[in-house]
Formats: structure tokens, C-alpha cells, sequence
């Protein structure tokens, strides 16, 4: 923070980032390799670290041998394990300096010597990035990027991506990860929106484009309802009445173009009664804002999928953001246009993909074919979570950082060998975030077994002196991690 | 105009209209028919209408016969004759009461009944219209009159259509009227946009829209800049540095993104630093607005251009209005998007496509075959004189209505019967607007005659006392003339 004239402007100033250290830049401290991606407005920084931390391990003893030298059946050992885990966490530009002090300050143990950098602001804070951290910044292209880490997501985490119906049962609908994703179109909404036509690896191009992006809601946005923080106007934009700055099918026409298939409700102009009207409804601006633009991309996103005949759209970039107005703008007006033939899909780690795909870049040098990569839940803000009105409690922990991790497994997960057909074989799981009923019935057992299971903890240490206070505190946190599941299932 | 607590707020409203009845609603008192479009922010108003006026009818004396009567060779009488003479004029809605008054007061010869209505205002405003002019509204469809004034002038009207080329010797490219018109695309930008493939007189199909069209640019330009009239948004558009909203590519990438084709001057998020600049820059909004409004538009036609396979783009409605920074942001973006495959076309009279084919439909009933329209040009506002910068004299007789007249010819024009193909055939004839050096060869031409014709004006009535003072008015009006042509000659 800087402080002007002796007053610390912490409060003062419109700032979307505090740094409490042990929240967000986790394990920075060991951190062995950077990325960063920095866009027109957000940056996205990667780093690669080691964690400590303790497990469990179980003995079991075979009474028929010599080892046995107790009653009991088996033996828990604690024991020190080091896993390699992949933080990743987004902040404004303005903030640059700030993060880069910090990461600078707390870099402890690190023996790396370069940082891949890729996104526009990679050429512009080179220097200031080199200079901060001591690193030599590796530039890398932008799109390359981008698509190899929408592949990798796509490939290797588990519900990456979903289809959103507002008024289904479930919300959510979430892809199974498969081996074929090619080809598909990625419409990439930043500040800016970049349309790339991808059909391998290595064959992909930008087809198009648009200035009307994250850039233009923040910008319009701040300019309409003085509101400079991105989150606020997304709250903003899902309690407004848009129909007080848009002129609707039916303030023209009385109702209904029955002959042209358009709706009394369908929006003829986008702030078409905001030249002429007596009032300025400032509050429901960010709506009718948000309408324009999610409509804008979702059209132009059906076009160019129709041109090069592809059926599968994803859209990448951190202006969605699992904002359930803009998703279903998008998703009805990819199928109002195209009348189902294009499918809308949505990220999870949408605003990542750059990061990732630079993160992946530098990665590739130690033989990526050795390891996986699992997404760490618990260190991860969920879907939705950012929406501060969906979960205060989530945003006041994390701000406007989104979170993510991703810890690596030291081998190759593959499919079982035994699988007659691996491509076809479909687990017999139930899906929790899914089935309502089985999420309610697994979490009511949970909540059920807790206080036998809190029983047997203590009974099992009786000559620790403070092990009712740590069963009593694994009591409420478990009670409570049930509860936010109950409420927010992602 | 109302009055508001005894003060006529004739001055204290912001409004677009005054009424000066010489000016406008000409020849309103021997109206024969009406027809009226109304849209989401603008009526047009068309009417058809008789006007007396003087031919002067040259007699010659055959010497040989015993006509001759004196030594003169010829003989001039002055006749009065009456024209069929269409008219067209619009106003914003706002105001729609205030001219049918206007209209219903003017009104004295008229034995129509009827009056034919489109647009979506004609559901909303049809009782209005009704009880005002005592008239019944007769609705047609909008699309079909929009399609059907769109061919009509397409194939009636001389230099309806043209391409606009900025950085061109000539902006101006006029498109020979040919009977061959179709397939074209018709882009209608109103206050929200249609986009309709035409295939013939009979076959056409809305096949997208938007709702960011004309209305979004005064809406959300009203609430950006305080000026709530559209015209004056178009002028502040022409003035602004659009750089201090827009981020621009190379705002992100330090310079051009040379692999993707895109150039450092591309907006690559539309107000994208409006959000976190330190100033409002509110004077260079306008600009942005009409950037991000025109690429759009301009992206979405060549999309459906495209999948469509035509070739051909008409823009109609009053959102361009002749104004260069709209015309050419539009003419970038399809050229940009198609690499020349799609030809974006401008047309004159734009906003009146609806009105005319509304009268049309009506006019049906008198057997259109008998007779030929021509643009009176005297009588119509001409291209950019609605840009109050370009010609503020003009601007300032007919406020923001655009007027257009056509004057009708009773009988019907065909091709010359000796041409051997009339298709192929050019005729050998010099454009005045796209040849500035015959333009300025032939306004010389006139301006060096003018003394002499004077002369010989005031020669041939040597008893007529006023005979001079008409003279010289004619003269000065006459140079005044010129003079205009030399400045706009379009």
C-alpha cells in the first residue's frame, strides 16, 4: 500500500488485492518454478512448489509370523512426505508491482533462473519483471499458449468442463474427460475476445475476434454505475432490471414478431430507452451491459462455429467466471441462433489456460510423460465461489483471487490394462454435484458416523492430554466442510 | 409545444424538433396519400402530394407560314402545371403527437381514408394515429416493406448505392443503377440491427440480428456524454481520440502482434481502459461507441455474408447517415474480416426504405406500371448535409429532418428500343461528383455565363419595371448555388 499525506491509503483507495500471506501465494517460499500470462487487465501467475505434509501410514500385522508383538491387528505410523503442488492466482495489472515485491520478498529456496512469460503484457513488463525478481523473463507466444493449456485441462481435469441449463434440475452438466477433444472452437474472452479454430495439437488458428469483452463490461461498467471493481458490477448485473435501459421486441411492437419468431422479451437495442427516458436506472445498467456483451460473443461465437462446421464451443478467458447470468445469456443465445446444433461448454479454470499452457511450456524440458496432474480441491476456490452474493464466506477468504492447485502425481495415470475397451467403458460412479438425492443421503451419513468417529480418535490416544481439544476441533471443521457442501456442491 | 408552468418550454426542452411549415411537411395541404414507418426511436413519414408550379413553354414561329405575326423567331409563354410529388420526412417519436397535430391541422384537399402503416410503432402507435388524423392505419408487414423500398430504390433511383473508400481520390464510389439486384444482404440498423437475405422480389429471410444497433449508440452515448441528441453524438464521434478509452493492441503487446495479423492501432477491448484510467475522458467516448457499434456490425454482416455466400452488402436504416467515421469503420471491418470477398454498400437514402415501400404497397392499387419516379433533388436533403460540422447552413434549415422528395413522371421510362443490348450498353456520359476536374471545368462554365444570361434575362422584358431586382436576386441565388456544388458536390 502506498501511504499519501501520512495517511495510509489501504482504506482509501479502490484496491481489489490484500496479501494475506497465508492465504494466497501459498508455498511460495519453495516455489521452483514461475509462468506468468499477463492479459490487457488480469495477471496470472504460476509457480511450481513443494509441500510438506503428514500421512498416514498403515501397518497391518500377520499374528501366524514373528513380527507380531501385540495384540493389535495393525500399526499407524506418521510420517514427512514431499509432494510437488502447481499454485496458481490472478491479479489486477495495476497490482503488478505489489505481487512481484511480495513474491521477491518471500522467494526463499529457489534455484530457478527463468521465467516463462506469455499474454500481451509479457513484452510490456519484461523489464520490470526482470528486474524484480531477478529472473530472465522466456517469452512465449500467446496463443500457443493458450491452446496447450486448454488441451491439458481438458484431457486431465476431471469436470473441466460443463454445460450450463438454467432451468434444468441440475445447473450443471458436466463433461466426462475424454481423449478426443479435436477439433473445437475456443472463444477466449479477456479484456478483449479471441476466436481460435483448434484441430490438434499443433494445427490451430485465430479465425477472429472482438473488442467487445471483460474489457468493455469493466470499462462501460465503471463509467455507468461508478462501480471500478469487476466482482461488484457482476453482483451488480445479477439483481438489475434490464428492462428499463433496453428497448425490448415488445416496447416496439406491443408484443410479439410472431412471423420473425421473436419474442416480446427478446432485446431489440441494447440501452435503447436510456436516450429518451426521464430517469437514469445507473443500477440496472450493469445488467443490460452484461446482456449486450454475452449476447455479442455468444452470436459471434455460433457464426464462426458454423462456418468451420465445428459443434463444440469452449469458452476460456476470466470474464464468465461461472456468473450464471452471463453463462445463460451465452448458452440461449448459442442455441437461439443455432437452434442446438452448437453445444456452449464452460471452464472451470477458465482464466488459466494461458498460465498453464506457459507453466506446461517450461515443464516440458523434465519429461512430462513421467508424472499426472490432479486438481487439489481443497486449496482451490470452487465454481461459483468468486460470485461474493453466492458465498460471502469464500470471497471475504480469498478476495478476488481465484484459487487454484494442482498437485502431481509421480506417475503416469493410465487406464486399467484389464478394460476390453478403454474408450467406451463407462465407471459405475455416482456423481455427487449431480445426483441431489445421493449428495443429501452421503452427506447425511458423513454427518451421521461423525461423533462415533470423534469417539474412536480420542479412545485411540488416551495418554494425550490435549487430544479432546483436537477431536473437538476436527469435529466442527468436518461439520462445517459438510455444510458448505450441502449449500455449494462445486 | 407544451407549457409548463406558464413559461413555454420551447426552449428549456432538449428537443429535435421545430416546425417551420415552409420548410418542412411542403405541399402537406394537398396530401393525397400517407404512409408511415415507425421504428423503436424514429418515424418517417411519407406523403404524396400535387405541387403547382410555372413551366415556361417555347412556341417557335415557322417565317414561312402566316403565323408569323412579328420579326421573332420564338415565342415564350408561362404555364402552370401540376406535379405528382412524393415526400418524405422523419422525426423522433418523442414528437410523433405534436406532427400528426400538425399534419391534422395542415390537412385541406384530402380524400384518403386510409393510411398504410409498418414498423413496430404501427401496433403501438395505431389508436394515436387514428384518432389525430381520423384515418384508419392499415398495417403491412416490416420486413416485406423494407425489402420491397429497398429494391425499389435500388432499381429507380441513380446513385442510390456506394461504396465508401476513405483514403480513395474520390470517398464516394457510386453504384450504377442495373436491373440485376439480387442476392444481396440487407443489414437494417435502427435502434437495434435485422439482417435479412434477400433472393428476389418475393424470397426473402431475416437471418440474424443484434440488439447493438442505433439505439445502444444514443442510449449509452446519452449516458456517457450528456448529449442526448443524436446528431451532436455523431459530431462529437468525428472530433474524439477513441485512444484514451480504447486499449489498443499494441497498449498490450507493446507494438503489433505481427504472427496473428494484427496491427498495434487495433482496438482490442472496446472502453478496456476506461475502468482504470485516473481521467473520465467523456469527449472521446462518442468515438469509442461508434467504433465498437460499426465494427460489430461490420463483423456479424460479413459472418452471415459468408455463410450465406453473398457478395453484396446493402446497410440500411438511420443509424450511418452518411457519416464518414461509421461508413469507414464499417468498410475496414468487412474488408478486414473478408479480405475483399464481400463488398460493404452505403445508400442514400437509407432510413427511408421502410416508408417508401409502405407507400409503395399502397400506390400498388394505381397500377405502378404507368408511371417513373426521380429524385427531386431541390427538394432532398443531400448526402452528409445531416452532419451538422460538414454543412452547418443546411443544417440549420432543416434541423435534424432529413428530407427527401421524388417527383413522378406519368409514363414509364424504358430502355432506348435502338440499343442493341441495353445491359452492356454505357452511357458516354461524365459524373460531376466523381470528376473533380470536369466539375470544376463546368462550374467555371456556369459561373462565367451567369452575367451574360442576366443580360439577356433583362433584355428580353424591357416594359417590366421589377425586372432588374429579379435579376439580381435570381444571380445571387444562382452563385450561391455554385458555390455550394463547389464545396458539396455530392
Amino acid at each position: 500500500w502506498t501511504t499519501a499525506g501520512g495517511v495510509t491509503s489501504r482504506h482509501t483507495m479502490d484496491k481489489s488485492i490484500t496479501l494475506p500471506p497465508d492465504e494466497i501465494f501459498r508455498n511460495l517460499e519453495n516455489a521452483k518454478r514461475f509462468a506468468i500470462d499477463i492479459g490487457g487487465s488480469l495477471t496470472k501467475l504460476a509457480y511450481y512448489s513443494t509441500v510438506q505434509h503428514k500421512v498416514a501410514k498403515v501397518r497391518s500385522f500377520d499374528h501366524a509370523t514373528k513380527e507380531a508383538t501385540s495384540d493389535e491387528l495393525y500399526e499407524i505410523s506418521v510420517q514427512e512426505e514431499v509432494t510437488a503442488r502447481l499454485h496458481f492466482i490472478k491479479f489486477e495489472n495495476a497490482y503488478i508491482e505489489t505481487c512481484l515485491d511480495f513474491v521477491r520478498d518471500h522467494l526463499v529456496n529457489t534455484d530457478t533462473k527463468v521465467i516463462k512469460a506469455t499474454g500481451g503484457g509479457a513484452h510490456k513488463f519484461k523489464e520490470l519483471i526482470e528486474r524484480k525478481l531477478g529472473l530472465r523473463v522466456d517469452k512465449e507466444d500467446e496463443m500457443t499458449c493458450l491452446i496447450k493449456g486448454c488441451n491439458f485441462v481438458l484431457r486431465n481435469i476431471p469436470h473441466e468442463a460443463f454445460v450450463y441449463a438454467k432451468h434444468a434440475d441440475s445447473e450443471f452438466r458436466f463433461q466426462t474427460t475424454q481423449p478426443d477433444i479435436f477439433p473445437y472452437l475456443l472463444v477466449n474472452i479477456g479484456s478483449g475476445v479471441s476466436i481460435v479454430k483448434v484441430e490438434s495439437e499443433d494445427k490451430f488458428e485465430r479465425i477472429g475476434g472482438s473488442s467487445i469483452g471483460g474489457g468493455t463490461f469493466w470499462g462501460l461498467g465503471a463509467l455507468l454505475t461508478k462501480t471500478k471493481r469487476f466482482d461488484e458490477l457482476l453482483q451488480l448485473a445479477s439483481k438489475g432490471q434490464h428492462t428499463s435501459v433496453d428497448m425490448l421486441v415488445k416496447d416496439i411492437y406491443g408484443g410479439s414478431y410472431g412471423s420473425l419468431g421473436l419474442t416480446g422479451d427478446l432485446i431489440a437495442s441494447s440501452f435503447g430507452k436510456s436516450a429518451t427516458a426521464d430517469k437514469e436506472f445507473r443500477c440496472y445498467m450493469a445488467k443490460s451491459l452484461l446482456h449486450m456483451i454475452s449476447n455479442d460473443i455468444g452470436q459471434l461465437a455460433c457464426l464462426y462455429a458454423k462456418l468451420h462446421n465445428l459443434s463444440r464451443v469452449y469458452f476460456g478467458g476470466f470474464f464468465i467466471r461461472g456468473h450464471p447470468v452471463t453463462m445463460h445469456t451465452i448458452t440461449y443465445s448459442i442455441n437461439f441462433f443455432t437452434k442446438g446444433e452448437v453445444q456452449a461448454l464452460f471452464l472451470r479454470h477458465e482464466g488459466y489456460l494461458g498460465a498453464i499452457g506457459a507453466f506446461l511450456k517450461g515443464a516440458e524440458e523434465d519429461n512430462p510423460n513421467q508424472y499426472s496432474w490432479g486438481e487439489n480441491y481443497a486449496g482451490s476456490s470452487g465454481l461459483m465461489s468468486v460470485s461474493p452474493d453466492m458465498n460471502p464466506m469464500q470471497r471475504a477468504r480469498s478476495g478476488t483471487f481465484d484459487m487454484l492447485e494442482m498437485d502431481r502425481l509421480e506417475r503416469k495415470l493410465v487406464n486399467l490394462p484389464l478394460l476390453q475397451d478403454a474408450s467406451s467403458y463407462i465407471p459405475d460412479t455416482v456423481d455427487l454435484a449431480e445426483d441431489a438425492l445421493a449428495r443429501e443421503y452421503w452427506l447425511y451419513c458423513f454427518e451421521e458416523a461423525l461423533d462415533g468417529v470423534v469417539k474412536r480418535a480420542l479412545a485411540s490416544q488416551p495418554d494425550m492430554p490435549e487430544a479432546a481439544e483436537r477431536a473437538e476441533k476436527f469435529r466442527q471443521k468436518y461439520r462445517h466442510k459438510l455444510q458448505t457442501l450441502r449449500h455449494q456442491p462445486l
